[in-house]
């Protein structure tokens, strides 16, 4: 049933896994995700007592700044946004490790500085060779960064010692894009050494995703299409676009957002189970399923976008996209997007996927919900059951994560009369251990060469392959998205769009 | 789907269901159960609106009483305990309808008496020529009452007017002598005209019972023998006989209420979807699965019976059961009854139904779970599940009512590790509806002539074919019950019981 871990204690399951000697080599150190994730996390890693001695975190940027500025900055970073408590020992014994090497990307004495930087480490630190090279930089310097890493020596491995590369999303702007970013990173980095950041398989719910599905004899059984009519995966956020304009224009909602974090929640919810959760085995069936969702025959009719305009929400006024700063006039970039997607295999055909992301929502909730079909008989009289609707299972992976389960049950009374109840499981009340940040666990898994959570080029890919056909449809259009007033769910074609099927979207 | 309710307007659901014009007899006013439950039920009934202006209360007892004191004792009855708030003139109208008579069971002269009153309110109070009479009295004296009904012509019924008959459990001791009574009631009152009172039945969550199963698509296709390993039915008592003890020695926990409520649950729990809530229907189903219902084929392995010992429970010394007043030393009546109840039918063969009732238990509950067989595959670490029990789906009837569902979640943190959780459900939170007592609703069901929560003989007949063969097995080992300590879960032998079995009694 199972494979002893090797990187567990067999006596006590308690004992955490622990990373091995490493230096970890942050590019883009003065970005917004550096000082707010990054640096915040590796402390909370090394407060947990997961990191080893022989730990270095190295930044490199294009600033004037020399190793005690560096650590300034981290420390910084730490006090305002570490989850664990701060404890000067544990800064102490991190902070021996951090070094910064200053530099262009495309000077090569930076890069030989960077070279004896982590080679000076092993040596003093005892990192012992292992290298991971976190590039949070646009993906337009990815060739500069991995040709330099590879013509310094930086990405070689063999056995006694490794070389990683971490990348963040995008993962490429459409299929061609994505390819070609591959085949970049691919000229230094064998696709085991490469980990895609999707910081949302990282978040503790994703993860309870399988252990609901798979621990349970409960709801297995009607995890199909005999049972279940239709699933909706929600991502909305109450904000805009924020200072990301120069970002997200262009971009848009389906490429932001259902790209990649929606289309690894419908793998992980519609994927056959694997025999482990062995990495291997995991993508296999994430890319099995991934390979049999298609985009809707009619992207018409299944398909809708909007672009939020200047309203009234949450008691201030707010502005459309287009009044917001640097946004072009003529911009058809879509804040909202909903897309139907079908899986042709036995378990899922006929259940349609309705997948849909948003800025300027009512709130900020992300959730699966699986839609029960009626029961085929209701022995009640039609009356009793006037406000019965559908029994749903819903995955809350943010805020108030938990599951719920909604089904129908007596109004109390002297009649038979049934309504829709909600029961409830949140993991904060539930559980006293705090869940770690998403990037704690990556980072540690990629120290760890875990590699369960983080998609391959494959998977990128397969989502491409659904995306492309509809994101292409949309540019034939030469229209701008439909308009929704900021703070509502959506412009009216996504709601036609679901009723036209039969369903309605939730309000959660 | 359904058929129209000829006793619901079909254009507004939310229009109660009103008894029609009639008079309730009650016999044994005198008794605990008519000031606590019965009255404040009636009255709860008329405050609701629920009964209509033709109806009358009247008493029949031995005392020296006239109506005016009866009326008093009602009124006090109702101000004690009645659910709703008193107003005076929901009381005025339904005090205006009260009458008594007073009289031994055996005098034709009192008989006469009740006749001339209930003809009168027949005129007076318009009550229509129907008469439900309760027998809220000991069995024994079913014969005399039945027997002065029919010969003064109370019984009569015809297309015009009818005449019921309520009575309470115990329905007899053993089959034989529920055939006896059976046979006694059956000489004055069709079998349509006899209902018997189980209170658990008209219970809120013993209804929810049935919506939660055939209102909803998600239970049903699990609930069976490949999902489902075992059924626990408990209901535990925190108290001791009190002052029942001329009662309830010779009867004890098996007949007390495993006969009725226990294997009620069980019929409810296991028995296959009725094509409606009809009577006739509901009743077919509970027969068919109390038919296939069999004691163990090994009494001695497959039975436990307790008796509870002094101890200190709840910060207080409590006496055993053979110190409580009036019991006999040599008694061998069980204060703790378990038994296993296996069901002879495709859905249910191989799954094992243990039912148990004690008193001077650890807490008052009374709940049925449902435990669920392990996944057929667990693709984690064996470590990992190390904390994993097994799902259970647990309808809690008293008190807290409501919904647990137990399963598998990941422990927050960055292992996967499962443990067990529940997510909950309580009728309290969730509806602002407050539930009737379940003696509203039976004696409204009553005054309806809705019975289909009232079992029929055959039910009360098939239960005691499952009872008898343990309750002689028992009698025959002419030893004493095992001791258990009060405020503990019943004797060693109850647990060694489920452990032969490979389960454990649930601690709820």
């Amino acid at each position: 049933m199972s494979r002893p871990n090797p990187l567990r204690d067999p006596q006590d399951r308690r004992i955490p896994r622990i990373a091995g000697p490493c230096a970890l080599v942050m590019f883009g150190v003065t970005g917004d995700l550096a000082s707010k994730k990054l640096m915040p996390a590796i402390y909370d890693l090394a407060n947990r007592g997961l990191l080893p001695p022989g730990f270095a975190l190295v930044g490199f940027a294009r600033r004037d700044w020399d190793t005690e500025d560096f650590a300034e900055v981290v420390h910084n970073a730490v006090k305002a946004n570490a989850r664990t408590p701060f404890r000067e020992e544990v800064w102490k014994q991190l902070s021996d490790g951090i070094r910064f090497v200053a530099g262009e990307l495309d000077d090569d004495a930076a890069f030989d500085r960077l070279k004896q930087t982590i080679d000076e480490l092993d040596e003093s630190r005892g990192t012992g060779g292992n290298h991971a090279f976190y590039l949070s930089i646009p993906p337009g310097l990815f060739p500069n960064v991995v040709g330099q890493l590879r013509s310094h020596g930086m990405a070689e491995q063999d056995h006694d010692r490794w070389s990683r590369v971490v990348i963040e999303k995008p993962f490429g702007h459409d299929l061609k894009s994505a390819q070609e970013l591959n085949d970049i990173v691919s000229t230094a980095f064998p696709a085991s050494s490469v980990f895609r950041i999707d910081h949302y398989l990282g978040k503790e719910t994703v993860q309870n995703l399988l252990a609901l599905r798979f621990a349970n004899q409960l709801f297995e059984p009607v995890w199909n299409n005999n049972y279940v009519d239709h699933v909706q995966i929600t991502m909305a956020e109450d904000i805009g676009i924020g200072g990301r304009a120069g970002y997200y224009d262009g971009i848009g909602a389906a490429r932001d957002v259902i790209q990649n974090h929606l289309l690894q929640l419908l793998a992980l919810t519609a994927m056959e189970e694997p025999t482990s959760f062995e990495a291997s085995q995991l993508r296999a069936e994430k890319q099995k399923v991934l390979a049999a969702a298609r985009p809707p025959r009619d992207l018409g009719l299944h398909t809708a976008r909007g672009r939020y305009t200047a309203a009234w929400a949450g008691g201030e006024k707010v502005g459309g996209y287009l009044d917001e700063p640097r946004i072009p006039a003529d911009s058809t970039t879509e804040t909202y997007a909903a897309i139907r997607v079908d899986i042709d295999n036995r378990r899922w055909a006929g259940v349609p996927f309705y997948l849909r992301a948003g800025k300027r929502m009512p709130r900020r909730v992300t959730e699966i919900a699986l839609g029960f079909k009626q029961a085929p008989h209701l022995p009640f009289d039609e009356t009793d059951t006037a406000e019965l609707g559908y029994n749903a299972l819903v995955m809350r992976i943010q805020p108030d994560e938990g599951v719920t389960l909604r089904f129908g049950a007596k109004v109390p009374g002297t009649q038979m009369e049934i309504r829709e109840v909600n029961m409830d499981f949140a993991y904060g009340g539930s559980f006293t251990e705090s869940s770690p940040e998403a990037y704690e666990r990556l980072i540690l898994d990629v120290l760890l060469g875990d590699p369960p959570l983080f998609p391959q080029h494959e998977e990128v890919e397969l989502s491409w392959r659904i995306l492309d056909p509809i994101l292409d449809y949309w540019a034939s259009l030469g229209t701008p998205p439909d308009d929704y007033e900021a703070g509502t769910w959506g412009p009216k074609s996504a709601d036609e769009m679901l009723a036209r099927d039969g369903f309605a979207w939730r309000r959660p």
